[in-house]
């Protein structure tokens, strides 16, 4: 069995935005019990990571290496014709995911205690996000 | 339904090739409607991506990001055997993909707007690279 | 077909442990001959990676990247609860991946040559880690 459903979510602003509860609903919706749940954001200036659900500055600390390593407004970037979040915004999107695929177990999303599945939005203005989720059994 | 089919691709020199329609284009063949297409590479020097499709400069900015956290020749790589680009194409791919999987929706490959997968060299020279893509539905 | 099996890994140390084997003796217990075998690390702090599978000296200077781009104990990181390896066990793992889905072909793990799948463990002391592998057909 396969079924698809899109989410539509919105991102105030930069930053990691916890979407485990939205997945979780999708799946206990249709009663799947064993199988795979894949994520797909249909973006490239967002991204999903699977990342620590307990203690905010995990969050705070992920912002400030991809600050580091991928700076705003560095001139070495040639494409910035949205402004200095552009092209990092892409370049975090590439060494973060675009696709995850999650074991369905027991009747729920199977992610580890210190689990959860985040959007990191690394523009800084406001979006719209879409989502496919894919669910196999 | 589950199907297999292997791309072998060559790739001139170091660069990301936008491979979007030669996958589409097995996705057409076996005229799927719903489901996943998964895409795996077979090298640990090349990788998958999945960024911009519009702009030429954000490939040449994925460049220059790479050159500066991973240079090539870096005398702190121990691993150079076969070259410069030696151990720096093998880190590219660990921090990118080697493997996607994307939504079929609609019967075609159910990327956004602005999205396109690319298979991006990391060695400077010319190779030919194998892909093993996996249609389900 | 879709079946799931969990693995216990114990690792004594931060590095890349190869679980090629481990993950090709269940495919092989299952007598699959064409399908997807995804693999998922319940763990912020230790990840999966395909990469190269001969040369020891990849895996060392995998860990003098990690070393430079995300270095132990910098002051930048306020989550530092568990050490100073804490909030670069996370970054590591985020930068790299915790699910892979990976072919099976012709009744055996599809790698290519020089490919092998690593539990890449970013924590310096001893841990045990599960994964779950979903077979399907």
């Amino acid at each position: 069995m396969m079924l698809q459903k899109i989410l539509t979510l919105t991102t105030p602003t930069r930053g990691c935005y916890n979407i485990t509860a939205e997945i979780d609903n999708v799946i206990k919706e249709h009663a799947i019990k064993t199988g795979l749940c894949h994520v797909f954001i249909h973006h490239t200036s967002a991204s999903l990571i699977i990342s620590e659900n307990a203690d905010p500055d995990v969050l705070i600390d992920l912002e400030t290496f991809m600050a580091k390593i991928v700076p705003d407004g560095d001139p070495l970037w040639i494409h910035a014709d949205e402004g200095p979040d552009d092209m990092p915004a892409h370049i975090r999107s590439v060494i973060t995911q675009n696709n995850l695929t999650i074991p369905i177990t027991a009747g729920k999303i199977g992610l580890g205690t210190w689990q959860a599945v985040y959007l990191w939005e690394h523009r800084t203005h406001q979006y719209q996000r879409q989502i496919t989720i894919t669910l196999q059994s």
